[in-house]
C-alpha cells in the first residue's frame, strides 16, 4: 500500500484541479451544508433525486453519495435506481446509513441499498454499522453506543461478507476492506455539536473516491482531511456556530502541505 | 408555582446531562438550523417524517415538535400519526402553526393537528394564534399583525377551549395555560431577520418540555433562554449573518448562572 | 431609460419600507440561505409549494420566484399552477432554470414553465440559457461552459423569441430584454464557492421586481446590489464559510449611498 498521507495530499490536489462532480441523494437537514463542504473542498456537488432524472445525472458524475437521513420509500427507490446506474457506468457509491438500527425503515433501506447496488464505501458510526451486521446492537437516533473494539471485530467480518469498504467514525475512525485496517485520529469534540458532520464526512469520501481507486486510501484520507480541518476550525471557534462556519474556511484553506503535516493516519 | 427562573436553570442542566431526543417533523427551510439550535442547547435532534417510520421514532423520543412551515397533506398526515403515538406513549407535543391564517391549508392543518392529537404547547405569533381562535384576524406570510393585548385576551380563552398551553411570541412573549400568565421579555430585534428563529424557539420548547412536566415553566424558560442567547449574540454581531451563527455559540456557552442572571420572566 | 444606479438605490429603499412578500418555490439545498438573503435585503420571504396552497399564497405576494434545483414532476406542477396565478394577478415571475441542459428533465421543465406561464426574468448562467435557446450547448451540473460573447448573441434573440428579460450571470452579468443590453460587473470570485449564490441572485431579483416595473432595471440593480455585497463580504472573509455569513451582514448593512458608490452597471 502506498503511503496514505502522501497519496491523500496528491488526491486533494487532484480534486481541486479536476473538480469532480459528486452526485448526492441526501437528506433535507444537511443538503446545504454538504454542498458547501464539497465546494470548499474543491469538488462540484449536485443534488438530484427525481426517479426520472437520477440515471442521467449519474452518467455525468464521478461518484455517488447516498444518505438516508430523512428517507421515505420513494427516495430509497431513487437511490437504488441511481446506484444501479452508478454500477453500470463504474463510479463509486458511498453509503451513509443514518440511524440504521434505530428504526426498521432505516435498517431495511440500508440493507436494500447494500444488496441491490454495489456500495464501495459504507460510512457510519459503530452502532449503525453493527446494526447492519445483524448483531444485537441497537442505535438511538443518530448517536453511537457500542465500543470501537466491538465494532472493529465485527467490521472486518462484515466488510468481507458484503465486499465493501467500511469507514466507522468516532473519536478514532476505523477504515477496513476486510484485509487492511487503518485508523484515523484527526477530529475535534465540537464536531458532534454540528448537525451533518457525519454526513459531510461521507460526502468528502465521495470527493476523494472520485479521484482514487483504492477505497481504503480514499476513505482514510477524506476522514483525515475533514478531521484536520475540524481541528483547525476549533482553534478559532467560540462555539459550534463559528466552528461550523470556520470548518468551511478550513477545508478551503488547507494545502496539501498542511495535510501532510497534520494527518494522523495509522496502518495497523 | 416554583420560581420559574431557577427551575429553568435546573432544566438546562438536565437537558445537557440527559441529552433528550427531540423528534422534529418540521419544514425544509429550518431543518438544518433547528437541528443545530437543539444540538447547541444540549439536546439530541432527530428529523424523520416517513409515515411508516414516525411511530417507531416517537417511541424513542422525549418530545415531539410539529411545524407546518412547508406543509403538504402527506406531511400533515405524518404529523397526526406521530402525534397520536406521542399521546399514547405520553411525551409532550409542541406545535408551531407557521402561517396559520395566511392560507386555508395552514389554518385547516393546524386545527386538524390540534383536534386529532393532544398538543401540549402551541407556539406562534399573535396573528397565527388569533387565526386559530377563529377571530377575524388575518395573517400575511408568517409576520404578526394584531396587538399583544388583543392576543392575550383571546389567548386565555383559547387556551381553555383547547386545553393547551399557549406561547405567543413577539417583542414580549406571553405564555398561558388558561389560568396562569407569564411574560418573557428577553430577545433582540435582529431575531426576525434570521429565518427560523420562531421555529427554533418552538424546538427549544421541545427540549425543555422533554425534562419538565409543567408546560408553562417549560415554554417560558425556553423562550427566556433563547431570547437571552439572542441578546448575547447581538452584542457581538455585525448583522443578521454573524448574529445567526453567534446565536448557536451563545446557546452552547450559556451557563445556568448566566441564565439566572439574565432571564426576564414575570408571572402576572 | 432612467439612471439605473440611482433607480436601484431608490428601489432598495422601497424594499426596506414595503417589505414585499416574495413567494419562493425553490430547491431544498438553498431554501434556508435564500430566505436569509431575502430577509437581510429587507424583503419578506415565504416558501410554499403545496398544489392546494400556492394559488392562495401567490395572491398575497408581490413576486414569485421559481427555481428547479431539486425538481420533481410534482414540484414543477406546483410551479406552473403558481405561475398561472401570478399571471392572473399581475405579479412578476422570476425563473431560475438550475442545471437546464444538464438533464432532459431540467431542460423540459424549464421550457414548460416558460411556455405555460409568463416569466418576466429568466436568470441563469450562460450554459443554462443557451441550453434553453436550443443551441448545441451542453451544461454539466450547474457550472457554466460557453463564452459570454456567444451567450450575448443568442440572448438577445432568445429574449425576443420568448418575450422575457434575461439575466445571464458570470464574471460579468448580462441583462437584456431583446432591445437593451446592460452589463453588471460587481461580484467576487468566492461566490461560486458558496452553494446557492446563483439562486440567491434570482431571489433578490424577485425582491427588486416586486417594487420596479422595468425588469431590466430590476434585474441589473439586484445583481449589482448582490455582487457589491459580495465584494464587501469578501474583504473581511477568511474563506467561503465566513464569506457566506458575511454576505448576509453586507446585504443588511448596505445603504443606498453605498450602492450608488459601488454599483458597476453599464448600459451598452
Amino acid at each position: 500500500m502506498p503511503n496514505i498521507v502522501e497519496q491523500t495530499a496528491e488526491n486533494l490536489t487532484r480534486i481541486r484541479s479536476n473538480k469532480p462532480l459528486v452526485h448526492n441523494i441526501t437528506n433535507f437537514v444537511v443538503m446545504n451544508y454538504t454542498a458547501n463542504v464539497l465546494l470548499a473542498t474543491g469538488a462540484s456537488p449536485v443534488m438530484a433525486h427525481a426517479q426520472n432524472e437520477v440515471e442521467e445525472m449519474v452518467s455525468f458524475a464521478s461518484s455517488l453519495v447516498l444518505n438516508i437521513g430523512t428517507l421515505t420509500d420513494s427516495w430509497v427507490d431513487s437511490m437504488v435506481i441511481a446506484g444501479q446506474k452508478a454500477g453500470s457506468v463504474g463510479i463509486p457509491i458511498i453509503l451513509d446509513p443514518v440511524g440504521a438500527g434505530a428504526t426498521k425503515l432505516r435498517t431495511d433501506a440500508s440493507r436494500r441499498i447494500l444488496h441491490e447496488t454495489k456500495v464501495q464505501v459504507l460510512r457510519g458510526n459503530s452502532s449503525e454499522i453493527l446494526a447492519l451486521a445483524g448483531s444485537d446492537s441497537t442505535t438511538r437516533g443518530v448517536d453511537a453506543g457500542n465500543s470501537m473494539a466491538e465494532a472493529a471485530t465485527v467490521a472486518k467480518q462484515l466488510s468481507e461478507d458484503l465486499g465493501t469498504t467500511l469507514a466507522i467514525t468516532g473519536p478514532v475512525d476505523l477504515i477496513t476492506d476486510g484485509t487492511r485496517i487503518v485508523e484515523v485520529s484527526n477530529g475535534h469534540e465540537l464536531m458532534p455539536y454540528v448537525t451533518g458532520t457525519g454526513c459531510s464526512a461521507t460526502a468528502i469520501i465521495g470527493a476523494f473516491a472520485a479521484v482514487e481507486k483504492d477505497m481504503v486510501i480514499a476513505a482514510a484520507g477524506a476522514l483525515a482531511f475533514f478531521g484536520l480541518a475540524g481541528q483547525n476550525a476549533a482553534s478559532k471557534a467560540g462555539g459550534p456556530g463559528t466552528f461550523m462556519i470556520g470548518l468551511l474556511d478550513a477545508l478551503y484553506n488547507m494545502s496539501p502541505e498542511d495535510l501532510i503535516a497534520g494527518a494522523r493516519i495509522q496502518e495497523k
